[in-house]
């Protein structure tokens, strides 16, 4: 069972509207290696685990455990990004003065449609999620396997749509995520060690230095690459995979460490031009 | 953030394999109604919630709490009713002696290609959940009115899924959810009720009896279908709506209660002829 | 705007349940040359048509009108073969006496699951109709070829799927609408002719007898083959394209003719296995 | 059986091309929640009713048949917006003198390629229609709430993308379609109270008051979100159902009445840079 | 069995990056009427054909083969028309400064999310190519009308993607496939000659002049538009069908001809903002 | 550009219709796993290929061209299985003597509606093939890692797939392939070594032994585990990574060799009831 504190896994720093920002980040929530298919992929591969060797399950299912908070950090992240991003659709090259006309622009129109300026579980092209992108086939080294370039293709992406905007929003969550995403590729290239595979100098992937972007560096500093919080009300096996050397050419030891102290949820204003939420005078 | 503690939510009863039964049972799993889809629907709205009566937002998370546990406890259903179920092609009517035959007959085949004989994330036909059945628009009496009919859907469709096997592992599952799904529908059409709404005998959707089904009765004593399991570690304002005189013509007083003790999860044995979980002598 | 009488455009012959001849049968609702298909079709080619030739859109439109009358049928004949094949399914091989097991074999589970023992916007694979299949390009002459193509394809494959079962419900609807695809090809067809198209002994596609078919022979008599039905309120030029000889070589000539008179639409049973409709004690 | 007068159910008021509006106007026809939807969800509905209340099917059946008008509606309205649209893309910002530019930016690129600046099957991100989207379960509580909240989810999206452009072409359709969503609303609400429901101010959801909107007023004054026309040839017991008190907070009696008064379908002219419709030449 | 020698089927002219005229090119490439279409449908009615005349299936194949390299030339002008363009995004309108702003504005954000800034299996509007698209019924005279439809269809669309953009390395790819779609509506037109069918002035449709692009000349004056060029390293019976008078309006004689000359691919530079292909250091 | 000589890379041996196992070998055709996969997603990878490395993208590309012919391998075999298989389907189970009965059992209905008893672009399931599965995102050791587990996948797949039916057609080609992604697994997981990896005894995946299925032993022995086919007619540098110790812990040197003598492929006789081809008179 699953157990809930109202606490996000990062801050929400802001800035400015910026609805280009917010389709591209969709491919992070919603996209085919976005934390919704990170989070149903390991919910599939360790509730369908076979066989005995209990620490991969652990393992596995420790990280999708931390996958549900990024799903929510990525949502929040969305939300920040399109609060109030109608009114200054004009601003943005509208002549027409209709004050949602950014949706008929460049912005994903669904934005405005459906979701009343908040995330979908779609990608940055307004392709909804889909079930066939989780992989579990049930053979533990071909899973694993999997997990890695899962991982791997996160961070590789998120490192070029950190490229698409200088929000401070945006490449905040970005780059708290990058720093994870190395954490996960790190347990996962860890477990497929322990089968005998020996990884040189091949991770990470993408082949970049995480302390070239400034809002990496804290992250690095306080080793979050290089650990797995632990959000097991009970015991886990997960330490028994989890630990030695890192398999990354950045060095360290892995380690298994309580999740960071959680971050306010800001609140999301009304939004009467969307009848959001549209409750005044109803239940007066 | 999310914590975990490996207990399901509720108890799976020992049949045989009944591979038919798990391929319709994948509806409840991910179907356009099943608990994949009611987990992400409330994750969004409860993510993406705007305006300061945080009491929904708190009954809205409250049910997607529950329902992450719901999708680990089909899933483990399913499992349990393919476990070895290939072996047993035969015998369903097989002449050639391979033992996955089944898989060519009625059989869901990606359930022996790709899953190992365990779950996967598709419905009864096969067709792989997608986002764009999430329905989050922002507007609180649109939201609270398509959460009331993903219940009630979920609940008759499980209504009919129960007519199409007697497997006691598949109707056990079936039989706890729709009373829980009752629950939840009764949570939503309180919600309204608040806002203005007087039901009338409508709920609940379908128009049955849950006393007429053998496995419900024990969850109607519990009084499972009036009570919101609660999963916050932290304090929620759920009880301010979820509260007095069901709207249920079943009758009976609402009430917030701690979740169920859990149940353990069972062991999976290893499948040799799909090379699950494939791991002898790698690690020696 | 669209007016209604309920008369269906053929009768329903009534013979024994058939949820196998039921699954295929979708491939004619809901299928990419289905009667959906056809509809959605001509729908848009007629209100997107372009230039002054308006006796060519006129004859799409015509036959589109006839094409909301053939979804009816077809759903009507699919209720048909599903009405009461719940309790039929038992002796169609089920053995553990739960009276909607054939959902688990054969059939479409989502016959059972969503439609109640009825009909669905979905091909025989139980894949959903999508819009990607309309085409509508603007030029009359690809729009026309493409109209042949669909209309000879929806014959084809109905010649197929006639052979699949000897169940009359399902053997008298597709003659009917083999006969009438016939004369819609040839209204395409012809309309190439008037653009200097000769088309040999290519038609009809297949190259078949449709006096073969027992079933068809009545409407081959009634000249239904070389007959467009008029559901215009008004006036139309769709004379100046039907006429004359036939494309076909079956021979004849083409000609606007009155609807045939309609027959009544059967009364669909209730069926409380399925809650359906579940109306029983709610208004009283 | 349908019948047809060339009639458009509303008028068409001229204003400029605007390529933008006709992108995001697409949702309401090949939307989720747009008139595809609704006349197939309709059509499924009625077509598969069952039981003997038949002045239910008869106000579905109703509904239905007004959707096909309204299908035309907007794919006329979404053609007016796209005519010589091509020519004006080069003042939109285009720089290198193509004449179809504009398809390169910020339109969808299909009602240039595909449909030659005219409507498609697809909803404002360009998804095709699915047939997914139906919903025909068949227990008629399930149906009608789910009718409800898909009217209602139509008339928010609608009120929505209103304020994405100030074109009159757009916002005039917009505004009849939001009334008779409105009518459609308390169709199915009123039929729900029937069945003992009693909606309190929920209704009309969203929470606007229609008089605001310039366009809407004049409709309001014919009283057409109270009305429901009537589009059958023969007998209908649709006024058992849609009669007395309006469920809507804004009061007045339900009443079915005559179809307005047709409007001309605007002629669409040659479109020489697309080949559309091309036919110079060919039948001289 | 299949072999390749390294040579582009025509030349990449060089020219400005421009990702407006890369997305949509991409119709040509992974759209319903584009390149790897008519690659795997003609893969499909080869390999599946039934029945000794052979010729028709040596046809079918011929063009397959050729197919193969036009997907080849697609892909390298996309690539062409995509490289080093996210530096230029700024130039397009950027104001903030990040490298891949272009992403968030008109272009396809995939092409610079997963692709690299190359092509991708996808459509003008972002839509993966699906294998429902292949048309392959076995029968036919029913497959070469759908490959008449197919190859009229794409040279339409092509000739309408030509005016999007002024664009050199865009329009001399485009020129060179109208042309060669030309000869293909010719092959199939001509097939059905064989059938029987006079075509009278139907091709080429559309009903355009390919003399007056200016970059079609060449290939019509090479005799490009009314040859087949010929991949078999084995016999052939394509020339028992391709021969004779050409069914187009324009004249001429078919004839099966070696392939031109190859063209050089262009190098692709490495990306650094991008990783791609992100070596350094790895294998040193 | 591209090359052909009508040969097989594999032999098909002959054995009785089999359309259970037709349908599950779909999975291997046009799944997410299977030959279109591979075949497309090195199409791109090759033609998007950066920077100067250019004997990986030969590698790419080699692999590439023998996809090819697996694709056209495996349509032959479906075609194999399902030849006839109409006439067979009363003996399996039908009672109603329709020749296609067996369409409405556990077949994919499709094999008989549209393709005429032979192959179709889908998968196990009848989901149609699509772009989206292409992994192509330009970072080299991101693009091999998922290739490596491409190819595991694939093979895992088969050796499921194989205990699915004892039919030889369907053996063979499956004992094949197996050997063939063998060496594919090797040619992707040798490239990842000269970046420095090393595998342990990880390869290959599934941990099988391929010299326990009788019909891959003939093949092993050929060294075709270990062996490259060339089918460059120019120069390529595929040798510089497809050489040395092989990665897997079956031990062996790889080598680039030409492909293997090439195998007829089988007539597939006429299909009356499907009217395939249906020539018959129509140009006599």
């Amino acid at each position: 069972m699953y157990f809930y504190k109202e606490d996000l896994i990062n801050m929400i720093v802001p800035d400015k509207p910026d609805p280009g920002a917010a389709k591209v980040l969709q491919e992070t929530l919603g996209g085919q290696f976005g934390e919704m298919r990170t989070m149903m992929q390991y919910s599939f591969q360790s509730a369908n685990f076979r066989g005995n060797k209990k620490q991969y399950r652990d393992l596995i299912r420790g990280v999708f455990l931390e996958e549900i908070s990024h799903v929510e950090l990525v949502q929040t992240t969305i939300n920040q990004l399109l609060n109030e991003s109608g009114e200054d659709a004009v601003g943005n090259g509208g002549t027409n003065g209709a004050p949602l006309e950014v949706a008929t622009m460049s912005a994903n129109p669904h934005h405005y449609i459906m979701a009343a300026q908040s995330s979908l579980p779609v990608d940055a092209g307004g392709n909804p999620w889909t079930g066939s992108w989780v992989y579990s086939h049930g053979n533990l080294a071909a899973d694993l396997l999997n997990d890695v370039i899962l991982e791997s293709t996160g961070v590789l992406q998120k490192s070029r749509i950190y490229e698409m905007s200088s929000n401070k929003t945006f490449r905040e969550t970005l780059a708290f995520l990058m720093v994870r995403d190395n954490a996960h590729q790190n347990a996962f290239a860890k477990a497929l060690e322990t089968l005998g595979v020996s990884w040189g100098k091949l991770f990470p992937i993408p082949n970049y230095d995480l302390n070239k972007y400034p809002e990496c560096r804290k992250y690095v500093d306080l080793g979050f690459h290089n650990a797995q919080f632990n959000f097991r009300l009970d015991d886990t096996m997960i330490g028994q995979v989890f630990q030695g050397v890192t398999p990354s050419r950045n060095g360290g030891d892995l380690s298994v460490t309580p999740p960071p102290n959680g971050y306010a949820v800001p609140d999301l204003p009304e939004m009467p031009n969307e009848h959001s939420p549209g409750l005044s005078d109803l239940n007066s």
